[in-house]
């Protein structure tokens, strides 16, 4: 019998890995939660039957969702990352040895340990000792928080349905704004500009609302609806061109997907996206 | 009853899209024609079950695959499209007005005459007198083209197994350099760098071996597997980077997703595609 785990957006489209075996499946107060071994893709990690991450495209998504922030933000002392259960972005974090502390804010526990336990290959260092692991609502995280500015906020939250949807309004950007140092950055997960074309206007736009600036920047996660995704730059004084090019060659010489080229070439905006930005 | 249609390929992944209805369901005398509605991607077109093309993403691939070449390449005039039966790579041809004749060779005239009538969205100017079809094999055709060279040559052929095999090795290679200007311009579709990586590598790598120059150059396709495609641009004197400011503001003007900021940012390597080329 061949197992298939297949992912439906919408009713409309869905992506299927074939399945060598299942390693985990179980509900956590939040959301289910399963990680396969696929024939194609590595171990691979679904919640509520989304596919969020393999062991094959991985590191396309943490490595495009820590480096252009990092590359560029003035200062990379004190990062925050929200959501981000499987360990990935605060791994491309702690890369950095400028950065003196990372707090990682996930909503949902049975994740970290499910990630920790299923997908060592991803080699996050959970025990650095930078690292700072809370397990609550990253809204009221924000919100509630009243210590030194963070010099980046990194949003690696899920679709905006359900627990996550608050990470993609507007309330949400004016609290982490107020986290942020001035010259800060701020980069998020912002959903498929094919896919989910009006989500992916809309939270730019309202980012747009919130930061001087708010650019947003493509890469190819074949894991995800359409396998083209967006994450999108906010900053008030930084450009995500304004790289630092010691950092970025030093990161650049272990990456798998990120380079300065791709950097560049990743906010560059199809005519479709431009006619969706500009309504 | 739900109606789906799904590619699986090479038996590990696959993408599927719900139905609307069947339009049309045939055998050529190459290959199985399947020409269907879909909720999420309009009409779409599938040979031997593998999805080539739809209404939703089609410009995705037809414009990349046209106007790198066609706005850096110095004459524009004679221009020849192998394979491409669906009419969108001349289509986005005959937007220029410098092409005085453009031939299509396409093996297989039941994708033309099925795409004629189910496909009419795609708006192919099949009636202009520039074009000229012939329904022949392009590999013979080449060989034995003793005429005039051409300007630009694309190759818009399906993946490399079954009768488009010959299209990616290097006798046929050598056959399209006999019959291209000396700065002419080759542009051909090479395949995922992802779900196809050592195919992909290949074939870059021959190109390379005829030509001075072969630079592959990447387009999101959500229809195709891992949603990440490549063209590669061969040439023996021309850069991909030089294009013509008026023909690329002109073409820029009705695209739905080139633009010369795409243009430029589409050859950037993912350190992981720098690696396959570098083996």
């Amino acid at each position: 019998m061949a197992l298939w785990f297949d992912e439906t957006y919408a009713g409309k489209i869905r992506f299927g890995l074939k399945l060598k075996r299942s390693l985990f499946s179980g509900k956590s107060e939040f959301q289910s939660v399963d990680v396969v071994e696929t024939e194609e893709f590595g171990r691979a990690l679904a919640l509520e039957d989304a596919w969020m991450t393999s062991e094959r495209d991985e590191a396309h998504y943490h490595e495009m969702i820590v480096h252009p922030a990092l590359t560029t933000a003035p200062r990379i002392k004190r990062v925050l990352v929200i959501g981000g259960g499987d360990g990935g972005t605060v791994r491309e974090v702690l890369r950095y040895q400028e950065v003196e502390s990372v707090v990682m804010v996930e909503l949902d526990k049975m994740v970290v340990d499910v990630c920790k336990e299923h997908l060592p290959s991803f080699g996050v260092p959970w025990d650095d000792k930078r690292l700072s692991l809370k397990f609550e609502d990253g809204i009221a995280y924000l919100k509630n928080y009243s210590g030194e500015p963070y010099d980046v906020i990194l949003i690696d939250g899920s679709d905006p349905v359900g627990p996550a949807e608050g990470l993609y309004a507007s309330p949400f950007y004016e609290s982490a704004k107020r986290c942020l140092a001035k010259d800060g950055v701020l980069v998020s997960q912002t959903e498929s500009p094919i896919a989910m074309a009006s989500d992916f206007a809309r939270i730019v736009k309202t980012l747009r609302a919130s930061f001087v600036r708010a650019e947003p920047y493509f890469v190819p996660i074949p894991l995800y609806p359409s396998g083209m995704w967006s994450f999108t730059y906010a900053s008030d004084s930084i450009e995500p061109s304004a790289f630092d090019p010691a950092r970025a060659s030093k990161i650049e010489a272990s990456a798998r997907y990120y380079n300065r080229d791709i950097h560049r070439a990743a906010f560059a905006q199809p005519s479709f996206v431009r006619a969706l930005l500009a309504r």
